[in-house]
């Protein structure tokens, strides 16, 4: 498998970091606007590469190298200006960027599979599917799979069970509308019911990433891992469900949008979205997700 | 850590290699009534194990040896007279073999933690507390653990997503009264609503140990991994759930018996046992599972 | 990458249960003369893969089914009669077997890689050459890296360093007449000096077969991990070195036999040999293991 | 095991981040001048870590947090003022961070193995062992393992063979006077012979720690994972070799200074340092780097 990963920043070269401990791999391309960043990385990891058990090719290049990847994973961004940065600001300043790589990328590999971090990243995947004409199958935003392991981590640590085993969802948009869907979360075999410390459990998990931000100036590890993750199920097809930022499919009557719901993950990219039964409060949340997503698309557009 | 595997016949050895290809210990102890055999595996597992990045012991010895043991694997059995054997007949046979080793060996490890693989699992593992005193939540049956994985495997081809994803639970006894828990079956945030299909792959299921019998003369891998996967959860302390034989805690007012529910198992063995609400129609399965095994634990007595 | 394993007994359920845990392939054909066996195992092993984070297809067959395989692993083979049957004799038995097999699998799967584990291994990948008219950088057998590892093995219980830094190799024949290339060994940055005891560890190494048979019958670990190690170095085109049966090139001025020699292993197969530079007995010693390896060849066509 | 990491800066999160995906530990404390960024990165990687199959307890504090650790990373550091900062500079700024920290920490964890990674690494390993009184085995600087990996990634992009199977080593200081010991260098059972091509590729390894920091601005992930070997070979016992900064024990009359030989990493440490044969040139050099190494250890004194 050839993989292209656009954006060497924290986050980029974090998920470079990972691929080369457990590398899914044969080929590592590492595209960056300052190249000299990209071929410091691609060095640093290739001595690194020297003490693992494989044989992943890691170099940094032009969009001309990136010729028929099979994934390309998105991280290029301007730095988040914390905290007065909004999300919509955020998507105004890296709408562009997208513009700029994007097409000449999806030209390159015309079947490839997109993996979108970057944020807002609803927004951005959206635009992706719209700026490739790729199947939106093959689009996938890292979307609340964040979000749902920073409430799993939280709920481990309060249930003392695996945060594998807490099969707890937050769904709908990556930003301040997500929502926990209780009425399908389970662990280990008991149904989930929420409570006084679940629910602040959840109000902590929205606020984590800014927490983070304000702690050590960027986030990077978890989000890389997410990425990680959902490369993994695409990499060795393996089918595992997790909730990602895919265009809907109609799902309570939403479309033409992406948001995060489970869905299945293999070679193929998103082989099946699944349509959990939620409660009436979590349809409604689901919903208002839709409409403030496609709002700020709206507005980016104008904001340009 | 270190392990004590007992009884080096088609199981024993596959769960051997296992740990030599993983390892999970820095000493893992093989006993045989044939010592002959033993040593051979060790000898040959040694080779392996040049091969593998780790540093794990591997020997065959007596019980003396066994001192101090974190885990005991309980193998040992006579050989599955297929297909005319009843469960009964083999609790008759491999009562005195559990008989025999296990008062040394717990005298010799008074804190291991036991995890029974022979059958009937569940009488084994129930007679085992009673012959140990051990605290009950340091005895663990494989149980249905094997029962669920094929269950899932089953669906896993069906529904084209990962078995691991597919929270499916074969509960009750690891025998013929065992029942497939629809109730609190997920696959990745749907609910699991049983269908002809389902319905039949658990039939499929329930015969699938007698398959594997008819066609290769022995059960051996899967058993083998069910009993790794409960073993990782204890080295590592992982606190994983899954459904294993454990002396019952009262639920669905049952008690005094070993049956299979989902569990959570970490260094001190089954850190707790959960109670999933089940309907019905599950509930009288798993109180007819508990007398079932309770009466064959009387027959078993009553025919030595 | 698909692989074809002909031969479910001991080694071969062996070799697929390693691949099951640390699956090297998304396909694994297995083919035996009786197929109840292999269905047998093929069941059992899909059960063992739902507890491991892949999606490896494990399924029994015919070789019409085993068509565009990347890796055939050989494993068929007469049941070794301990300890009467000299390997000329176990030769004439399963070169039928073989030429049974070999051309149906490789006009099945032309472009595909043979390792070779069946024994006498080194005129059973010479005929393999022979039978199929591969290139042959494409037959690889299993040598005398099965005698390595148990050499080092016991060099590394004496000299307590990991059997991975100790670069001891014996080469030559698969049998009585392999040698320890002393004069290349090395532990970790020292020269390995032979002493009485490596020398007594060498003794030890050749008779170590016979022994592990002796004990449990068969042998089945060591070589199972062998042929994993060759494999995951084709798979992942690791280029690791290990010493190997492979088509001798005129090395010390043998040729048209197939004995051990480092070689490099790589997606292609053999991607080159390695031509250490030897002591005079050494040298010796090889070309005696050629001379004994081409007499055999002759008087197994003879005794068939 | 318990691991303390001094240090969340560039190397240290990375360590940490490698840590978090492949766990030897079951506590990490992260340990930093501001322990606001190391609460940061220890929320980042909990969240990390809930996608890995582990059960790591990750957490920021203070050294009274640090009592009874396994292994203490040492990572602290000034940055490194490119390209205008000698060793010596470097040794000057950061030989008042190591006092501030090392004699708390020894005293917290009397019984912890200290793994020195910031520079001057030989320099500052030897005043750890001063300050702290513990036996030089449980002392271990990174020294030329990272310089040692990078001529061995050059090589086996020239020579086609896994860096691994690349036995060549780069010995004594870890900077300058650094040499490539040649006559101990094997490539999987063939002499490595010095050709213009290795001598050019040494040249470019002196210098390819100031080619990373010229293109990234900092080095991480190299010597990131060179941390994480010799950790890993603690933690499990792995005995394996490699080149690693030690008090020299006399080996070619040299002693009373730290440098790097090959040496066996154990759970006790160093359990044994290597005295390979060297040619009468590289003696020489082996000499010059321990001369100049007291002289710099002489000359930070008197820079303070």
């Amino acid at each position: 498998m050839k993989i292209t990963l656009v954006g060497t920043g924290r986050v980029g070269s974090a998920i470079a970091f990972a691929l080369t401990i457990n590398p899914l791999a044969n080929e590592l391309l590492l595209l960056n606007r300052s190249r000299e960043k990209a071929e410091g990385d691609a060095l640093d990891l290739t001595h690194a590469a020297a003490l693992v058990d494989s044989n992943m090719k890691i170099y940094a290049g032009d969009i001309a190298d990136s010729n028929d990847s099979d994934v390309i994973i998105f991280t290029a961004s301007v730095p988040f200006r914390y905290p007065n940065q909004t999300r919509l600001e955020m998507g105004i300043d890296n709408m562009p960027i997208l513009r700029d790589w994007m097409p000449a990328l999806a030209k390159a590999s015309p079947n490839a599979i997109v993996i979108m971090v970057s944020n807002p990243v609803d927004a951005l995947a959206y635009e992706t599917i719209r700026l490739t004409g790729f199947d939106p199958k093959r689009v996938i935003g890292t979307g609340t799979l964040v979000d749902s392991i920073r409430y799993r981590a939280l709920l481990s640590t309060e249930l003392k069970i695996h945060a594998q085993d807490i099969r707890a969802y937050i769904l709908g948009e990556h930003g301040d509308t997500q929502f926990a869907a209780s009425s399908i979360a389970m662990t280990g075999g008991e149904r989930f019911y929420p409570s006084d410390t679940s629910r602040r459990m959840f109000e902590e998990t929205k606020a984590m990433g800014y927490e983070v931000f304000r702690l050590k100036g960027h986030t990077s590890y978890g989000i890389a891992m997410a990425t990680i993750t959902i490369l993994d199920s695409i990499a060795y097809d393996l089918r595992h469900t997790m909730p990602v930022s895919v265009l809907v499919d109609g799902y309570l009557g939403v479309e033409d949008v992406c948001l995060s719901l489970p869905a299945v993950i293999g070679r193929e990219g998103v082989t099946r979205i699944l349509h959990p039964t939620l409660s009436e409060d979590e349809e409604s949340a689901f919903r208002n997700s839709a409409a403030i997503v496609k709002q700020t698309l709206v507005e980016m557009e104008a904001g340009q």
